[in-house]
């Protein structure tokens, strides 16, 4: 019988759980809710009755599961303590030995959601066949992974990875959701975006299709400057100014092979990729402006993605 | 018999070699000059014969010798290639198989130079006591090398911790060496400062002590700024503010237990450490905080104990 591992990523509202054989497909996967009442008590007995579910369903026996990853939206140690997630009601302890535990014995590997979601970008994704990588993940906020020989990068607090709060704008900069000014994420998340554009409807007569459109999302800025429209483009060419620049940083640092950009903004898909890339290449230091760029390929799987290559990666 | 090994540090003037014994102390050191001519293809020999003749002096047979450790001033690669070293003529070889193979087969473990003496501050000096650090080397440039897990963190080309390049200055920005402008190296670097507070002295009609020294040096200004001379604590607090911001990034990336400041701009001491500290704790993400600063402790020894540390580290 095939070998076969769990690749699971909780989320704030839901919990996606797919099974991986061992030559990296996913063969299955559900969501459950999260429920984070009573102190989400009830997160990992509900993963554990899924999995076990699964495994009667898939007459899969014990000796054939080779293990099972997970990934958590909170920061994590390289040992899988989880410090303090608040987006579940968890405090402190080990979710590697108690996941473990409660699957009798079963080997289980925990790393932090978004650097998870980096190594399944590594592992199958838009970075597949490197091993020296960078995500920026582009959505509500701003995230992201780094990997390192394809391993990934935890850091001493689990806090390695946080491209969003690289210091980026010193004008005209935005308090971040995390108290900061002028963080990567206040003009790189979708939020960013939207309020950067009003604020250049607000200071210009510069006449936009934006103006048009109430409550204009992110993609509707795009779709204008794919068109041309002057005030639009400004508005993504200050965006792909700031993180081709934080990027360049990253890139002194860490000196990536590839850097992959996902999350609900890189939807603007090359347009967008393009511009990024060109401001890299103005701001990198010579030794690392070889770096590829690449959109992400796995969306909103990435994480399960990621913590099945924790387990057989 | 002890057990030992050499630590190498090959600089553009002199090359330092370091023998060790395995318990990390430093019983013995030399100093060849660097005959960079003919390519540079008597360096290695020289290094050899060296090396050969502490042995003999010694009295250490090849069985009581665990390897060789090389730190080069310029980009290699993880499995020991040169990439080209204009510092010292050299174009692109593996040089941990050629200085094997001129030493009878011997482990060689190389790396370069800045990023050898992070892991040589790691083993035995500031950093002592950390996996996962961070050193800025403020010198003539900018320079530094990141560690991760007690490991040197090489980059796809050996251009990580390239520190001194990260996009720093917008406003009134330098060119650096490199050919970019606003790189950190264009404030931090001992060359930079100068030139900053020259920039200063020419800018107001505040009064200062540095208008009286003809051809002040780097020292100069922080002794001033020692003895609050307005002008030159703007300048070093305008240094520890791009330091500060610039480290805080780093710690969105890869979440360092220490920050190590070393280079002759460290000899400043406690007075520039608290300052970036300050800064450092203004723009760093919440979860990166708690970082320690120290200074640099081995000096221009760092080289020689990160090379060794290459082989017993």
């Amino acid at each position: 019988m095939e070998k076969v591992c769990f690749g699971i990523d909780v989320g704030g509202t839901t919990v996606k759980i797919g099974l991986f054989t061992t030559d990296a497909k996913l063969v299955d996967s559900m969501e459950i809710p999260t429920r984070k009442e009573d102190e989400g008590s009830h997160i990992l007995p509900d993963i554990c009755q899924a999995i076990e579910a699964k495994l009667v369903e898939k007459k899969i026996t014990r000796d054939n599961l080779v293990g099972v990853g997970i990934g958590i939206p909170g920061p994590i140690t390289k040992d899988g303590t989880v410090l303090n997630c608040v987006n579940l009601g968890w405090g402190m302890f080990n979710v590697e030995d108690k996941l473990s535990q409660m699957l009798g014995g079963v080997t289980v590997k925990a790393g932090n959601d978004a650097n998870v979601a980096a190594l399944g970008e590594t592992w199958q994704g838009g970075g597949r066949g490197f091993e020296d990588l960078v995500l920026v993940t582009l959505g509500t906020g701003v995230g992201g992974g780094v990997i390192i020989g394809g391993k990934i990068v935890t850091g001493s607090n689990g806090a390695a990875g946080e491209i969003g709060h690289i210091p980026a704008v010193t004008h005209d900069a935005e308090t971040c959701g995390c108290g900061k000014k002028g963080c990567l994420e206040t003009v790189g998340s979708a939020t960013g975006i939207v309020r950067e554009a009003k604020k250049a409807l607000a200071k210009s007569e510069e006449p936009s299709k934006l103006r048009n459109i109430e409550d204009f999302t992110c993609k509707d800025i795009f779709d204008a400057a794919k068109e041309e429209d002057k005030l639009a483009l400004e508005v993504v060419d200050k965006l792909a100014y700031h993180l081709g620049k934080a990027i360049a940083g990253i890139a002194a640092v860490t000196n990536p092979q590839v850097i992959v950009i996902g999350g609900g903004v890189s939807k603007a898909g090359k347009f967008l990729l393009d511009k990024i890339e060109d401001n890299f290449g103005e701001y990198a230091f010579h030794a690392t402006k070889n770096a590829k760029f690449a959109l992400a390929t796995l969306g909103n799987d990435a994480g399960m993605y990621g913590a099945a290559a924790l387990i057989i990666g």
